[in-house]
């Protein structure tokens, strides 16, 4: 049987049902996290819950559980699930409120983690750069891992479409942010770098799990610094993935 | 018993349940609306509609009954609700789905309406200028009224915690491009505007109806317009407003 973690505890997933009126739901006010485990274990695990926390500090979502209890809910999820390898998805919510926007006065925040399996190794991805939207690194929205996620899946349809993989996402100033649900790093003369944050870059745990043991720079990309890139590659929390831009279809 | 449209019939709304798969729960992924009822007719049913049908192109998302039929499932909504004056809101999303930005080849979309009273007439906006978030012009969900909320939440939380009522947003070139749910009106030397949807200005139904109605014409702006207009209000589905910018809050 299923199980999900619901606010409180294990819940077999049939009886776990959210209110209509979640503000997850009505208005995307709440985030997420993708943890992967290998070894029975979460990877990151400390930077995964700092970044949650930061999200919910930005937000003023009170956590329903100290980042302690929430690592442990993360483990009862992933025993339960009797996998060895897994992708947990921990999603929290500002829980039920009235039509509006001004959250409720009390929030009773909404926790849900899933299990699945952890997704095998994929080939290189063909990458467009998205001419379809931009993301908004003037938010601060670009900083956490918000559930407002429909630029990114915006930019993904149009790369299947075309026929790849995925997109990258330039920023408002015509800068490369990311791709869709991965960080980008390229080898440019020799030196591997990466979008800085300011130029709309999600702090991905992964990104900066590289930055530190891979001594990667950060820097601000262009298309052209792109075209002449001897290597790319994607990171996210799940794993590393080569990267090719596509030509003709960006 | 409150009851609420649910797929394809009002159901109680003790018995309807989001799927916690549900991408407009996990991505924010889906559509709404919200609808000003008056004497049993919901008011400017087709502009609301058109906007719909418009947003679930975009974000290629099928309509789960043609639009005759949602025109009926919010008749019916609205006199279940035996409101005389009520306030629907009509939500799409893509439904269900498997982890990851990907949407489902065969989506199974998730409709919902539900019915609440029409709120009092407000008494004049406080307004601050948001300094916490910048609206998206780039961005084709600016266009369209999906559930990626958040950045218009984040404005309004901070307009509240500065003792205000509203904030408008800049866009990322700092013009004005709306309130957090409401188009900003504005009249400079004699002349009604508003900013144009190239600016980030959601297309609201009500700002449709002023432009034609009162021959407002569509300028962008800037604080100092702002500064020097005569009169400001704030309109919505729901009503017009009368605004002032607070001075030494923005």
């Amino acid at each position: 049987m299923t199980m999900i973690w619901f606010h409180d505890r294990l819940r077999p997933a049939a009886e776990v049902a959210i209110d209509p009126a979640d503000r997850g739901f009505t208005l995307g006010d709440g985030l997420f996290e993708t943890l992967a485990c290998r070894n029975g274990a979460v990877d990151h695990l400390d930077a995964h819950l700092a970044r949650l926390v930061a999200g919910a500090r930005l937000l003023d979502i009170p956590l329903p559980l100290p980042p302690e209890k929430l690592a442990d809910a993360l483990a009862a999820t992933l025993v339960a699930s009797g996998l060895a390898e897994a992708s947990l998805r921990l999603t929290l919510t500002r829980g039920p409120g009235p039509r509006g926007l001004p959250p409720p006065l009390r929030p009773v925040p909404t926790l849900l983690i899933t299990a699945g399996p952890l997704p095998p190794p994929l080939p290189p991805a063909r990458l467009i750069i998205a001419s379809v939207t931009r993301r908004n690194e003037h938010s601060p929205l670009s900083r956490i891992k918000s559930l407002n996620f429909l630029d990114n899946v915006l930019a993904r349809q149009e790369a299947l479409r075309a026929g790849a993989d995925d997109a990258l996402l330039l920023n408002t100033a015509g800068r490369i942010a990311e791709a869709t649900a991965a960080t980008l790093f390229a080898v440019i003369d020799g030196v591997l770098v990466t979008p800085p944050l300011a130029d709309g870059a999600l702090p991905g745990v992964m990104r900066g799990v590289i930055l530190v043991e891979r001594g990667a720079e950060e820097r601000s990309l262009t298309r052209g610094d792109l075209a002449r890139a001897s290597e790319l590659f994607l990171s996210n929390s799940l794993g590393l993935r080569l990267g090719s831009l596509v030509r003709g279809l960006g």
